[in-house]
């Protein structure tokens, strides 16, 4: 049976005994010491995490979580709950701008729906490891049982070990779900402390009218179920989503199988957060591919202490910016793997 | 002949005449609408210098302007004047960081010796353009003659067009040359009248005593031969160096050739400086890739009114940085060709 400390167990610090050996390597390829900048800092880690002077980065995954969650039903987005269902299609029929980023990358790309509130045909692309139609309204319920929220877990840590089976380096982490904002928001206020409206944003496009509400809401559902900050657990059971839980999962297991993750935006970070509160040690396998106009996203990669690639202004979601992330850390790979060195380019070095 | 004159005429403002399709396009595609960010702009820029709803991003080229700077005899860099050569070996061979990057984003190079110190063996991929044996040294003489300064632009804008009739998409500019950020410090602080000791950086690694050293002798170079702003050709022939003039031809004839141009650090953006002063409509055709690291990048693109589209803490040069955004520009693109349309996909559109 899945047990979370079993899990936890196989979760350890990252071994730093290479590093000086890798940063030695760094330092003397030609280029003036440290001037690649956070390229030679992903190289560390990521030579760090497989234990290689000569890490091989291949096979690059991006796994997307869909669910629903009741709390849309309070008006708390910008676009109506089936899309959640329309934009899992789309992703499966390659027209979404996580396909086309991710093929941008070389990445490839799994859907899974975990709570999407509605059925889908048999396809031999969608995984299908749905917990429930959807999370509860959390204005009345909480979102879910703690049963189903380990269940969500689960998922995860199996989806990454089946896909690790088959091949995999590196991972990416994003997320579809209407609404999905607003559990975000709620989670990462409990964890973090945060005032909710400081972690609160427009999501997919709300105005500031509905923007007030959804902050109203937020601090509603907090109000009503007191989640416990000390018991992740409990937060992704009262105010959490099942593809927030499902990603949490997939980070951990990926911390578990030295497999770096590359967290994509709020909601991803949000995941990211709940493992990262159940488990500190998994910090040194995430990489933050960048800041999303969210404002609770900048909350959450202060309160890890993550520092993101880029800032594009992004708030799509999807995995997008993850993926992007995963071609500056193959770039910053291929730097550690083919530059040449000062002796074997005969370039003299600094005075 | 060439005319500077001539090859102004032929740069036009960026015709606008199809950003209202353009932009429908974008905010009908599935996703909020502007929740790609900095990425939708770029398809935006991109689209219109190419006058295009679908444009084509095949040919990607990174120009690498290798010369050498007499300044370098007065201790203003970490290291010999002799790595210009080595390192343009080192580009010729593919073991350079801007190989490496350059392979990963599938971007051609191209190395120009516009004036180094040094002879090279004939070789079919190195561009021979040489003005002269290096700069004088600008702490007893000007840099350059000013017929000097006009072959080099010239030599940049002949390049472009060479390549252009082999097909070419977009452009980043590379650079290489000891004591070359000397040279750009100088010439950043006269066009933009910013003090010099606010543009002034450590370069590719020297101390705070040799960063005192350099700032003395910039403000000395300045004081001795008074380049005068608004002539920006007497501040490449006083103070500049022979590939920063050379790069500052091929972002005017990129502009010219409607060709996104994406500039790279410190060095190239002294060139689109140059360029910019020369002639302020080049600018709808500039990406700033990347803020370099050296603090006078930072004056150059608030000057010119860019903002780069990532900070990665980088300060190697070679168009190393710009490849990076070359591909940032590439995935952009593909945003605007192969995403779904909301119609096309089935998607619900926001309330």
């Amino acid at each position: 049976m899945f047990s979370l400390d079993k899990m936890f167990a196989n979760i350890k610090p990252l071994d730093r005994s290479l590093e000086d050996k890798i940063q030695h390597k760094l330092d003397y390829l030609t280029k003036p010491r440290g001037s690649l900048g956070r390229l030679e800092e992903l190289a560390l880690q990521y030579a760090l995490i497989k234990g290689s002077l000569t890490p091989q980065l291949k096979d690059k995954l991006v796994i997307i979580m869909a669910a629903d969650h009741g709390i849309a039903a309070a008006g708390v987005s910008a676009f109506p709950q089936e899309v959640t269902k329309q934009m899992a299609l789309n992703f499966l029929n390659g027209g979404a701008g996580i396909n086309v980023l991710a093929r941008h990358t070389g990445t490839n790309v799994k859907v899974a729906d975990i709570g999407v509130a509605a059925d889908f045909e048999e396809s031999s692309s969608l995984v299908s490891c749905k917990v429930a139609y959807g999370t509860q309204n959390m204005l009345t319920k909480p979102a879910m049982s703690r049963q189903q929220a380990l269940l969500a877990i689960e998922h995860g840590v199996l989806l990454v070990e089946k896909e690790k089976a088959g091949g995999l380096d590196i991972l990416a982490t994003g997320e579809m779900g209407i609404a999905n904002t607003t559990a975000s928001s709620a989670i990462t206020a409990v964890l973090t402390g945060a005032p909710v409206d400081r972690v609160t944003g427009l999501g997919a496009g709300i105005d500031e009218e509905a923007l007030a509400n959804k902050i109203d809401i937020i601090k509603r559902v907090i109000a009503k179920h007191k989640p416990v900050k000390k018991d992740v657990l409990d937060v992704l059971t009262k105010v959490g989503g099942l593809e927030i839980a499902g990603l949490a999962g997939v980070i951990l297991a990926a911390a578990a199988s030295n497999i770096p993750v590359v967290i994509d935006g709020f909601i991803s970070g949000a995941a990211a957060l709940a493992a990262y509160c159940m488990k500190p040690e998994i910090k040194d396998y995430l990489i933050a591919a960048h800041c999303s106009v969210e404002c609770g996203h900048r909350v959450i990669l202060d309160y890890i202490g993550l520092s993101p690639l880029f800032d594009l202004n992004l708030r799509l979601g999807e995995g997008t910016g993850a993926v992007l992330g995963i071609n500056l850390v193959e770039a910053s790979v291929k730097i550690l793997n083919e530059m040449a060195s000062f002796e074997d380019a005969g370039v003299s070095q600094a005075d």
